[in-house]
């Protein structure tokens, strides 16, 4: 079996950019990697990524909910559980901590937190990350660094206009993930530059897997 | 508030049918009634529809159910309970019931009866109906309907082509669930004619509602 890491935390926090130098560096030293991400990349998800982000269609909160989902138990029988049978290393951004956060941040749901987790675990099909690096950075940075690529012209989705008091909830349930569950979910400090963020990641990486 | 009232039973059973019947029945003794059904009846469940049933992708058992979750969701917020806030009478092609008795026939989630149960709680948004009517027909007698149809040019979809088997099994299903709450859902029998057929739902509907 392979091994599933997960890159999680708010957007701007750099996981992205940390998750692509994460792949060349193990593939450097020999393992087999795919790169992958929730939600859209299966062909179904990618139509179900467009229903939560294109801003045609407003799913209400449940709906919303559910769709991401259904998008993650698509990519993992799809996708992520196909290639750890296989034997290769996983790298995905955003999975079930993505969900939990931003859904206990916006707290429009009815249901008790015991339902979303068990509703969570469904949708995993039973495939759990290995390791979790959780990317943490102020949201007053994180905000800034989204400000400068939209001034670079990247296209801003309908997610990206949640307030600040939004963004210091998911940061707050992020940490609480971590904290709970601290053998797999790891914090990364991603207030430092780029190389300084890949040491941490090498770190983590080659103590948790003893390479 | 006004009432809830789904029709359910497998397809060939006649209960879209009836429910046209009843919406006429009901309009003409004064009620003001709106006729709907899922999956798909809103502009974004129109696409999740297309989604479960083009045949264009095959989403996997887990990521199914979640997108008539998805959809039930967005029907009901967007569509059922406005309605029902109005004091109109709402009348329900296909509800969780469905969703229910599809999934426990055709056996493909590791999740517990209970969790899914929990589920469909979730996705209902505390909207449950007043009365459920389960249009029960001989699996035998329900093809040869199908057949008639599909002779008739009516465009099969890919949930028609399932075996035997599964739709027994899913007569199986209702006939528990209308065991397990008769004060909710009521058996009618979908043998006779269409005449025959209405006299049923007009008794259930009167007793059910002092009409």
């Amino acid at each position: 079996m392979g091994k599933l890491i997960t890159f999680e935390g708010g957007d701007g926090s750099g996981k992205s950019t940390q998750l692509r130098l994460t792949a060349d560096w193990l593939t450097s030293i020999g393992k087999r990697i795919i790169t992958t991400f929730e939600p859209g990349d299966t062909q179904l998800g990618a139509k179900i990524r467009q229903l939560l982000l294109s801003g045609e269609d407003v799913p209400v909160p449940e709906c919303e909910m559910l769709l991401f989902l259904a998008d993650r138990a698509q990519h993992v029988r799809e996708v992520v559980q196909p290639a750890l049978q296989r034997g290769d290393w996983v790298l995905c951004d955003r999975y079930s901590d993505s969900t939990l956060a931003y859904q206990l941040a916006a707290r429009k749901l009815g249901a008790a937190d015991e339902l979303l987790r068990q509703m969570l675990t469904f949708a995993e099909c039973g495939v759990t990350p290995d390791l979790t690096l959780w990317f943490d950075l102020p949201v007053s940075a994180a905000l800034e660094r989204m400000r400068q690529r939209q001034q670079a012209g990247e296209k801003s989705t309908r997610l990206d206009d949640e307030a600040l008091s939004f963004h210091q909830r998911v940061t707050a349930a992020f940490a609480s993930q971590a904290e709970a569950e601290p053998g797999r979910m790891m914090r990364v400090d991603a207030v430092g530059d780029i190389k300084s963020v890949e040491q941490q990641v090498h770190h983590i990486i080659r103590t948790r897997f003893s390479l």
